[in-house]
């Protein structure tokens, strides 16, 4: 059992040091990501989407070349259970999601994701042990036509000087940067020395 | 010239792999999140914020436990350089951001963060050695207090069937998943079997 270019216990070790923890959605994610590769229309060079931004973009960043840093993982914050792959230009693409229906055939699973039961009364065992044997079995597929002007990163255009906090920002943000527009989220901020 | 527990050499290297390329906005973010590492308050555990989505939050997530899956690592676009790592509890925390005086010291900087030459005019070579010689040197550090609440992810809620497409999602979103209530990124969706 393979998780794209490695081993399944390559990947939990990938997902341990990357992510911090092995987390349930990592692993399913994982799965996820690996049938989307072996579902790709034609083409060379694929963006991502998360549709949450729990866990699964980690899965994205470890197993392609997508990273939120790069601007290939585009993440849209719907809370579902999916990935897509797209080929950047004609936006053809593949779209892996949580079946709620083949759910219920792993219930540790589906009472985990729907939080039927509190974390103290979860069995992390039983759990990673169904998402194993699961593998594929948790997702249906379907092919999308992505509009990608909807998900990709728009361009900064030029920079200017904030006449406010003095920094470089985007000028079409206004005449002022986001941040000393109302913004922030600093409650106090105070020059300081290296040490 | 160590990048936090790495060696400069390591960390180009790990830049290439993870992001995809040596961008000239990472190998600056790596000496941003190395100075923050060393002036944090007090604390154990710490969040990161990038004021910008573009290059930084991979130096973030190469360098620290902070990843944009785990929600350790919040991503406001401001389109300020800036990174904040600030203790989770507490919110406080350090800013480290491009200063636009110091720019001045570094033309070919200063010119590629402007956008004053177009690429094919400007030259790598001397702008990744400004770059590295630069080091700390184009930063000011800031102490700040974050309001946590403004950027840590909100924690879904209860979890339920969306009556259009039948996936899971937050019901806090809405009697239907925010995909069927129309930000939906796809022009086109068709049920496929799986290769």
């Amino acid at each position: 059992m393979d998780i794209c270019a490695y081993s399944f216990e390559e990947y939990l070790n990938m997902v341990k040091s990357f992510h911090g923890s092995l987390a349930p959605g990592l692993v399913i994610g994982g799965f996820m990501v690996d049938l989307a590769g072996k579902n790709l229309p034609e083409g060379e060079f694929f963006d991502a989407i998360c549709e949450t931004p729990a866990c699964l973009p980690d899965a994205v960043q470890i197993l392609t070349p997508c990273t939120f840093g790069n601007g290939w993982l585009s993440v849209v914050n719907f809370g579902r259970f999916a990935i897509t792959l797209y080929e950047k230009y004609s936006g053809k693409g593949v779209r892996v999601f949580l079946d709620t229906e083949k759910l219920n055939r792993w219930p540790e699973i589906r009472d985990w994701y729907f939080k039927k039961k509190k974390k103290s009364e979860q069995n992390k065992d039983l759990l990673m042990a169904q998402i194993t044997e699961a593998g594929y079995g948790l997702f249906s597929i379907q092919s999308v036509q992505v509009d990608p002007e909807k998900v990709r990163r728009k361009k900064k255009g030029p920079i200017g000087i904030c006449p406010v906090c003095h920094e470089a920002y985007p000028v079409n943000d206004g005449d002022k940067c986001r941040n000393c527009q109302g913004d922030s989220p600093y409650l106090n901020v105070v020059s300081v020395d290296s040490k």
